[in-house]
C-alpha cells in the first residue's frame, strides 16, 4: 500500500493540453472521449492488444536518482587511449550557456534563415576554423563522426573519380581501425575494394580512385605525405586525410602538402567524450569539389535590403532535392557539438589554441624522454601528442594493469607496443603517473621528468597562421564570451519561445530532467574504447533501452550504433542486405520506395547499394497498392526492400499497410519502415507487429533529444529476430555481434551517441507505459485539433486523410491555390509566420506548395489556437490582396519578414502600416523573436559561394 | 619543476581588458605602467607593504575539483528538523532556467523599472501569493530571512505604536529558537522588552506593543489564536504571526483570524535548503500600515502611454530617502530566491499546492497513528507535518541515534520529546525508516503504515482561496513554464546583454564556474541544523573563507553570519556597541556619520540604537576634518563610532582617512568602514591597517556573487583583535562565539547564507594573491579611463578626483547644468541610456542631479567605449535642444526610453526620426534589450497602490 498519492507526474508537465483543453479539442472534433477519437484514427486491424511492457511511471526525482546510481558505475579512468578521443576541458561559460541551455538545445536546423543567424554564425565560425586549421577552402558545418566522414570523403571521391571498372580504394594501415571499419562497410555495399596498405609504398594503378591517411596517424607518428599525394595525383586519385585540429595548430595543413579533403574530429575542442559521442566531425576539401561536399554548408548571402545574411548554401546538393542522384543521404549535422568547437575557438583564440598545444607537446616530449630513460624506446622520432612505445612482450600487460590500477587507460597497440595519447587535462601529476606505471617494467630510473626538444618534423611545423578573423580575437574574457554567446542566441527562434510546428520532425518538449545527466562526468567524460568493465552503468542503461524499444517497435533486437536517422536507414538497408546475401541472394538490391518517401529514403537506398523502383502515391496520399502490386510482381526476382514511412509522410494511417507488407514479402523482399513518424504510433501499434522487418527510430523526435539547432541526432535500429545476426558490430569493442555475419560497422562509436541517450532512457521512465500511449493520443488529437479548426469556415483546404476524415500527428495545408489568387507563395507564408512570432511549418515536403504541420502532444491548446489564428489572419491577408484591397507584389507577405531595421526605416512607403507588419496579434506585442535580416537571398549566395568569416566591413557597408 | 605552463588563468577570463587594452588606456591616461598610475591613485601612507598571503591562483577545474571534495564532505541526510526549513523538489525547469541562468541571476536591483518588467512581475506574482496565503492585503517582495523578517515586524509595531515608555513586546515561547534570538538581539539595543511566554495566558498590559506568534507553532502544534488576538488588539498590541506557506493551503490564513502581520520563510517552495541559506522571507499586512512596510514593494503602476507597468512602489520609506527616519536598514530582498519560489507556485498552480500539502499531511498522520502504535504519545491533536513526540526519557538518544544511522536527523525538543517535521520529499521508504527508527524504543509493533484521519482543527481549516489569478493556473506544462520564464527574461536587462555601471555596486563578471557548485547537493541540500559533524565540508570551507576574508581587510576575525550589507552594517555596530558596554561604556551610543554615506549607514545606527551626527562634507567631496574633529569632541564623553565609506562614497581615496581614524580613536569612538567600496582596496590597502575597527564585506559586490535581480547578498564583518569576543553567535548552532559577550544573534542562520559563500571562496582561489591585486588596480584603471575620456574634449564635468585628479573605482558625473540649459533631468539621460542599450548608472547618489558609473575589472575596453561613446552622443543630443534644434519638452531624452510599441505606431509626430530613437548606434542594431513600456510614472503607481497581480483585462487596456 502506498500513501504517496498525487506524485508530481511528469506526463502532466510534457503533455502539453490539460485533461479539460483536451475535452474541449474533443468535443470541437466530435468525440465523447479521447479513446473513441483515436479509435476513428487508427485502423483497428493494427492496433495493440495488449499494453505496452516498459516501466512504471516514475517522479522526476526518482529517473534523476536512479541515473545518478549508473553515472556512479561508469568509472571515469584517465583514457589516454586516443584513436580520436582525448578527454579536453568544456570552458564551463560555453558548457552553461550553450550545451545546458534550451536556447541552443531546442533549436531547429536552420531552415528558416531568418530566425537561425545566431547558429548559422556560429557554425560558419566553426567552417572558417576548419578551413583555416585543414588549409582547404571549403569546409561543411560538421558530420555524425570521423569514420563516417572519411566515407563520405571516399563517396566524393568515387563521385568526381574518371575511373571506370572495379575501383579501389587505399586506405591507410596506420588509420583510426573504426575507420577503417565503416569504410570497409560503406564500400563493400558500393562495389569498391578496399586495399588497407602502407601509403609510402603502395602503386597507384589505374583503377585507384583515392586514398585516405591519418596525419598524425593512429600511432602518433607524423609522416611526410607529400610524395604519397604526387602519386596519388599522378594517377588521378585524391587523397583525403584524417587529421587532428589540436596538432594542426602547430603543424603544417593537409591542404598546403596536396590533400584534397580532410576529415576528423573537432571533439577535442571542448566537446565532452560522451563515451564516443555526440561529437561533431568535419570535413574540408578544395573549392572545386564544393558541389559534392556532403551535409550541411553555410554561407554567406544577403536580404531584401542587402544587409549581409546567412542561410544553407548549395541545398540543391542535398538529399531532399535529388534523392536517389545525392552523393550522400546525410540530411543532418552535428550543430550543437559544432558550436562548442567554434566557441572554444572563439574562447581561447589562436594564441590559446597554441599553448595548448604546446602545452599538450610539451608533456608528450618529456614523457617520451624520461620513457626512454627507463631503456624504452619511442617507435618514430616524430610525433604530436600520442607515443607508440616499445616495450618487452613480457612486461606489455604488467604496466598496461599498473596503469589501469592508477586508473590510466593505455592503448595496446601490439605486443611489444603501447600507445600513449595525451590532451590538453594532463597536468605534471599525470605524467609522474604515467612514469610510474612504465617503471615496472624497466630496472632503470626516470627521475623526474623534464623539459625536451620538441617533435614535429621541421619540415611539417605550421608557418601559415589561422583564425585571423576577428571573430577569434575578441571574446576571450567571460564577460565577452558570454554576450556574445547571448546574442547570437537572441537571434533564433528555438522552442523556449514558440512552437516549432514541423512536420515529420517531432519538435516536442525536451524536459530539463531529460538533459541534466548528459553534462555529468559520469555519463560524458569516458573514452569510448575505455573496457566495458569500467562502463557498466552505460551497459545496464543501453541494454534497458534496448529492451524498451524492442518492445515499442514490436522487435527482437535493437542496435545504438546509427547516430542519426540517416544512419538508421543505410543501417537497417545493410541489415537487409545482409541477410538476403547470408541466404544466398545477394541479387536482392531492389529497393520500392513510394513517391511520397524523404529524400532520404532513396539516397541510403543508393548508399547501400541498391536500385531505386518508385511506387506511386495515389490521389489521397496513400501509396498506390495496385502499383506497388505490380512492381513487386515486375522486380520479384531482384526485389530486396521496400522503404515505408508509417503513418505515411503524408501524415496518414493508410489501411492498407498490413496488405502492402504482405506483397513484398510474398516476392522474397524485407520491408523497411522509417521510423520519423513513429510519434504517431507509440502504444497504439507497433512496426514489427504491422508487417515490418526493420525500422529505425528517430530518438531525437518521438524520443525527446532534443534537436540541437540542427543535431545531434541518434537513428538506432530495431529489426526482427531473423534479422537480429546482421545488426552492426564494432572493431574495437565487443558490442555482442559477432563479426561472420555483421552488416558491418555504420559509425565511430560502438554505441554512436551514447551520452544523449540518458535522455530518452529518462523520458521512457518518467512517462510510464501510460505516459508514452496518451502522449501519442494527444499528439493525434492535436493534429485534427489544428486540421479541424484550420478547415472550419473554410480558411483552408488540407490535403489528405485517413479513415473518418481524420489525419495521423501531422495535416498538410494546401497553399497552391493562392499562387493564382493572390500571387502568394507558400514560402510567403511560411515568413510572414514568422512576424506572427511563429516558426514556420516545413514548407513544400512532401508536396510542393504546402504546409506540413505536427503540433506534437506538448503544445497545449493556447499555443495550437494562437498557431490557428496567426493562420486564418494571414489567409485574411492574403484575401486582401485576392480582392485588391492590397497590393500584389508589395504586401505583408511578399515582404515578410518584417526586420525592426525596416520597420524603423526613417522612410515607410509601403501600403501597409508598420505596427500591422510587426505587431499583427496582441501576443507578438508581449513577446517576439524578431528576425534581424529580411529575406534572405539563397540564389544570390549560391551564385557567389563564401562559406568563411566575411571581413567585418561587410556586415558594415548596409 | 613543472612542465605546467600557460595555463588557463582564470584572471584572464575575469578581467576584462587584455594587457593590450590596459597599456591603451594608461597611455591615455599618461601613465608608463600599470603600478605607476596605481601609485598615483592611491596615497603612499596606506598601501600594502607585502603581498596578500592568500592562495596561489589554481585554475577554474582545479577549483571546481576542490569544491567537489568539499562538497563530498558535507552528508545529506534527510532532516526532519523544521523550524522554518523543509527539503523540497526545486523543479527542474526553474533550476535550470532561473537559477543555473545568468539571464536571471546576473540582473540588478529593478530600479529601472522600464528594463526590469520581467523580475517585477515575477515578484508581483510572490506578493499575490503571499497576500493570498497569508489573507493580509499587502506583502513585500521579500526579506533576508524568517527571523529578521519577525524582527522587521517588531519594528514596525513600534513604529506605529502609540505606547510609552518602556515597551514590552510578547514572544511565543513555541517560536522557533533563532527567531526568539533575532528579536532579542533587536529588542535588546532599541530598548524594548522581550517577554517569552505562552500567549494563551499573557496578560496584554499598558506597555505591550504587540505580541509574535509560530503558527504551527515550532514544535508542530496549530493552535486557535483567535483569543490571543483579541487580547492583544483590546490592548492596541499588533499580532504578528510567523507562519508557514504550505500549511497556509490548509490552514485558515492568518489574516483571516485577527493577525496585523504574517512572516514566514518561502524557502519549502522549491528554493534549495542551502545550510541555511538564501531563501526569500515573506511580509504581509494590512492595508494601513503599507507605508510602514519594510524591504522593497513592487507595485502597477503605467507608463506614459498608459499601459500597464511595474515598479518598485513607495521607494520614499527606504533608507536611502528617509536615512536615519526610515523604519528599516533593509535595502535589498532575495529576489532570485522569491522569483523562484513564485514560480514553484506558478508551475505547481494551487490545486498542484494542494495536492503537495495533503501528501505531506497524510504522511504525517499516518507516522503519528504508526508512533501511537508503538506506544508513544503525539503531544498534541493538531498538526500539519510536524509532530512532537512523546518518549521515554531513556530511549530518546537512542530514537536520535538510529534515525542518524539510517542518515535521519530528527528534533530533540526536550529530554522526553522528539521533533519530526516531515516535507514533500517524503515517500513511503522514509516513513518505513522513520518508524524502524521510532520502533527501537518500544516493544510493540507498528505494523505498516497506513492512512490516518486527518489532523487539521476543523475551525482552522482553510475555506477562502488562494492563488487563483491566471498566472497561477496557466503555466502548468513545462513547455508552457519555460516559455513564460523566457518570456519574463527577455524583459530584463541583464550582465548577458551588457555593462551595468551602477557605482559603489559592483556590478562585475559571476564567472560560470563560481556559478555551478551552488546546485550541488552537498551544498544546497543541508539543513542548517543538520548536526555539524555532517557539514566538515562546510566547515573547511567557512574557516578558509574567513581566514582570507581577515587577510584582505586586515582584520583577526570574520563573522559570517550577516547576510546583507545592511546586516553586515548592523552586526558591526552592534559589535561596538557589546564592546563598549563591556568596557562599562554602554553610553557611548553617538554614531558620527558623513554627509554623503550611503542611506542604509544611519538606518543601521538608528536599528542599533545609536544617535546620528552628521559631519560634513567638503567641496571636494572629502569628510571635512575640521567638522569631524569638532563633531568628535563634542560629543567625545558619548562617541560610539564613525562610520565611513572608503574609497569615499565620492568614489576618492581621501588622503586624510588615517587622521580620520586617529580622531575618532581618541575620543574613544571605533571605527566602522563600510565594505560597498571594497573592490577598490583589495590588495593595495586594507581597512585594518588604515585605522578601521570593523567592516562589512559585500560578497555580493567584490566578491562576485551575484545581484540576483535584487539579492541575495552577503555582508560578513571583518573586526579588530579586541572586538573577536563580541562576534554574533547562533541559539541552535555553536558557531565558536560564546554567548556571554557575544553582540547577539543577527540572522536565522549560524552563518547567513552559506548555499553562495562557495562563490566567494571560488573566486578568491581562482584568481590567486596577483589575480585579486590586478583585479583591483584594472577595476581602477577602467574607471579613470571612462572619466578621462568623458571629461576630455569637454563632454561632461565631473565631480570629485583624490590626488593627481584621479578617481577610485566610480567617477560621477554632473549632469545637473543641463536642467537649466536644456530643461535635461538626470533621470532623462539615464532613461535615453536604455535606447542605447545600456542599463543606466546610479541616479542621484550621492550627489543629486548626477550619474555615478563604477565600471569594474570586468567590462573590456570595448564595452567602456561604447558606453562613453553613447554617453558623448546623447551630449549632443542635449546640445540640439540648448540650440533649439530640438524642442525642450518633445525630444529624444524626454521621451526616453522608446519602447517598441511607440516606435512602431502607425502614427509617428515625433519631431525625430524613429530610427535615431530606436537605434542611436551601430552596435544597437546588432543587439539591444527593448523596453517592453515607456517610462512609467512612479508617483501615479503610489498613489493608486496595486501590489498585487492586476485582473488581464489591465493589460488588453490599452
Amino acid at each position: 500500500m502506498t500513501m504517496n498519492r498525487d506524485r508530481d507526474l511528469f506526463q502532466n508537465r510534457h503533455i502539453g493540453p490539460s485533461a479539460e483543453d483536451q475535452a474541449a479539442m474533443l468535443s470541437a472534433l466530435g468525440y465523447e472521449s479521447l479513446d473513441a477519437f483515436i479509435d476513428a484514427v487508427v485502423p483497428g486491424d493494427i492496433r495493440m492488444r495488449t499494453p505496452l511492457r516498459t516501466p512504471d511511471a516514475r517522479t522526476e526525482q526518482e529517473t534523476l536518482e536512479e541515473l545518478r546510481l549508473l553515472a556512479a558505475q561508469n568509472l571515469v579512468y584517465r583514457s589516454y587511449l586516443g584513436m580520436g578521443y582525448h578527454d579536453c576541458i568544456t570552458p564551463t561559460v560555453i558548457q552553461r550557456n550553450v550545451l545546458e541551455n534550451p536556447g541552443w538545445y531546442t533549436a531547429y536546423t536552420p531552415y528558416q534563415a531568418e530566425i537561425a543567424q545566431g547558429r548559422l554564425e556560429a557554425l560558419l565560425n566553426f567552417q572558417t576554423m576548419i578551413s583555416d586549421l585543414t588549409g582547404l577552402e571549403i569546409a561543411n558545418a560538421s558530420l555524425l563522426d570521423e569514420a563516417t566522414a572519411a566515407a563520405e570523403a571516399m563517396h566524393l571521391t568515387e563521385a568526381v573519380s574518371k575511373h571506370e571498372g572495379i575501383l579501389v580504394y587505399l586506405v591507410d594501415a596506420n588509420c583510426h581501425p573504426q575507420t577503417i571499419a565503416v569504410v570497409r562497410t560503406r564500400a563493400a555495399v558500393r562495389g569498391i575494394e578496399i586495399v588497407v596498405a602502407d601509403p609510402g609504398t603502395f602503386q597507384f594503378q589505374a583503377n585507384v580512385i583515392g586514398a585516405l591517411l591519418q596525419y598524425p596517424a593512429t600511432d602518433g607518428a607524423i609522416r611526410d605525405n607529400r610524395a604519397v599525394c604526387e602519386a596519388a595525383h599522378a594517377g588521378g586519385a585524391l587523397v583525403t586525410v584524417a587529421t587532428d585540429l589540436l596538432a594542426l595548430t602547430l603543424l603544417a595543413p593537409p591542404g598546403e602538402w596536396g590533400a584534397d579533403i580532410a576529415v576528423g574530429n573537432s571533439q577535442r575542442f571542448g566537446v565532452p567524450l560522451g563515451y564516443g559521442g555526440p561529437h561533431a566531425a568535419f570535413f574540408a576539401t578544395r573549392d572545386e569539389y564544393k558541389r559534392h561536399l556532403p551535409g550541411r554548408i553555410i554561407g554567406v548571402s544577403k536580404d531584401r535590403a542587402g544587409r549581409t545574411g546567412l542561410r544553407m548554401a548549395l541545398q540543391t546538393r542535398e538529399q531532399h532535392i535529388r534523392r536517389e542522384k545525392a552523393t550522400s543521404n546525410v540530411c543532418t549535422a552535428q550543430v550543437l557539438l559544432a558550436v562548442v568547437a567554434a566557441m572554444y575557438a572563439v574562447y581561447h583564440g589562436p594564441e590559446g589554441l597554441l599553448r595548448i598545444a604546446r602545452r599538450v607537446h610539451r608533456y608528450t616530449t618529456s614523457l617520451a624522454a624520461a620513457l626512454e630513460r627507463l631503456g624504452y624506446g619511442i617507435a618514430y622520432p616524430h610525433y604530436f601528442d600520442t607515443l607508440a612505445v616499445e616495450v618487452p612482450q613480457e612486461v606489455l600487460q604488467r604496466i598496461i594493469d599498473v596503469a589501469r590500477a592508477r586508473q590510466i587507460n593505455l592503448r595496446t597497440l601490439s605486443q611489444t607496443r603501447i600507445g600513449v595519447a595525451l590532451d590538453e587535462t594532463v597536468t605534471d601529476e599525470d605524467i609522474a603517473d604515467l612514469i610510474a606505471a612504465f617503471a615496472v617494467g624497466s630496472e632503470k630510473s626516470a627521475g623526474a621528468a623534464r623539459e625536451a626538444p620538441a617533435a614535429i618534423p621541421e619540415g611539417l611545423s605550421r608557418t601559415t597562421p589561422f583564425c585571423t578573423h576577428p571573430v577569434f580575437n575578441t571574446h576571450h574574457s567571460e564577460t565577452e564570451m558570454l554576450r556574445y554567446l547571448k546574442k547570437l542566441e537572441d537571434r533564433d527562434l528555438s522552442l523556449t519561445s514558440a512552437m516549432i510546428p514541423l512536420g515529420s520532425c517531432t519538435m516536442k518538449l525536451n524536459a530539463t530532467t531529460e538533459m541534466i545527466p548528459i553534462t555529468w562526468a559520469g555519463f560524458n567524460r569516458l573514452h569510448p574504447f575505455a573496457p566495458r568493465s569500467q562502463a557498466q552503468g552505460y551497459a545496464r542503461l543501453f541494454r534497458q533501452l534496448e529492451e524498451w524499444l524492442a518492445e515499442i517497435t514490436g522487435f527482437a533486437k535493437v542496435s545504438l550504433q546509427p547516430n542519426a536517422g540517416s544512419q538508421g536507414e543505410f543501417a537497417g538497408l545493410l541489415v537487409i542486405r545482409a541477410y538476403h546475401k547470408h541466404r544466398g541472394e545477394v541479387h536482392r538490391t531492389t529497393c520500392l520506395i513510394p513517391q511520397s518517401a524523404h529524400g532520404t529514403n532513396p539516397a541510403s537506398a543508393v548508399m547501400a547499394g541498391m536500385q531505386v523502383v518508385v511506387v506511386k502515391t495515389d490521389a489521397q496520399g496513400n501509396i498506390d497498392v495496385a502499383d506497388l502490386e505490380a512492381k513487386a510482381k515486375e522486380y520479384s526476382a531482384t526485389l530486396g526492400a521496400l522503404m515505408v514511412t508509417y503513418p505515411s509522410t503524408h501524415g496518414v494511417f493508410e489501411a492498407s499497410i498490413r496488405k502492402i507488407c504482405k506483397i513484398v514479402h510474398q516476392h522474397g523482399g524485407q520491408v523497411y519502415m522509417d521510423g520519423a513518424n513513429m510519434n504517431a504510433q507509440v502504444g497504439l501499434c507497433r512496426p514489427g507487429d504491422i508487417g515490418a522487418d526493420v525500422c529505425h527510430l528517430n530518438l531525437h523526435k518521438t524520443f525527446c533529444i532534443p534537436h540541437g539547432g540542427g543535431g545531434p541526432g541518434m537513428g538506432p535500429i530495431a529489426v526482427a529476430e531473423h534479422l537480429a545476426p546482421h545488426l552492426p558490430t564494432h572493431p574495437v569493442i565487443d558490442v555482442g555481434v559477432p563479426l561472420a555475419e555483421s552488416a558491418g560497422t555504420v559509425s565511430a562509436g560502438p554505441w554512436g551517441s551514447p551520452s544523449i541517450l540518458p535522455i530518452s532512457w529518462a523520458y521512457i521512465v518518467m512517462m510510464g507505459r501510460d505516459g508514452l500511449t496518451l502522449a501519442t493520443k494527444v499528439a493525434i488529437l492535436n493534429a485534427n485539433y489544428i486540421a479541424k479548426r484550420l478547415q472550419e469556415g473554410g480558411h483552408y483546404e488540407l490535403l489528405y486523410a485517413g479513415q473518418h476524415g481524420l489525419v495521423a500527428h501531422e495535416c498538410i495545408i494546401d497553399t497552391r491555390p493562392f499562387k493564382s489568387s493572390a500571387g502568394v507563395d507558400v514560402e510567403d507564408i511560411a515568413k510572414r509566420l514568422i512576424d506572427y512570432g511563429f516558426h514556420p511549418p516545413t514548407v513544400s515536403f512532401p508536396v510542393a506548395g504546402t504546409l506540413m504541420v505536427e503540433p506534437t502532444e506538448s503544445e497545449p491548446k493556447v499555443e495550437l489556437d494562437r498557431f490557428v489564428d496567426a493562420l486564418i489572419a494571414i489567409r485574411g491577408e492574403i484575401r486582401e490582396i485576392e480582392t485588391g484591397e492590397a497590393d500584389r507584389d508589395n504586401n505583408l507577405l511578399k515582404n515578410a519578414p518584417h526586420p525592426l531595421a525596416d520597420l524603423l526605416a526613417d522612410t515607410w512607403d509601403r501600403p501597409y502600416a508598420r505596427e500591422r507588419a510587426g505587431f499583427p496579434t496582441a501576443a507578438t506585442r508581449e513577446h517576439k523573436i524578431w528576425p534581424p535580416v529580411g529575406r534572405i537571398d539563397a540564389a544570390f549566395g549560391d551564385r557567389n559561394l563564401v562559406c568563411t568569416c566575411p571581413p567585418v566591413e561587410a556586415y558594415a557597408e548596409v
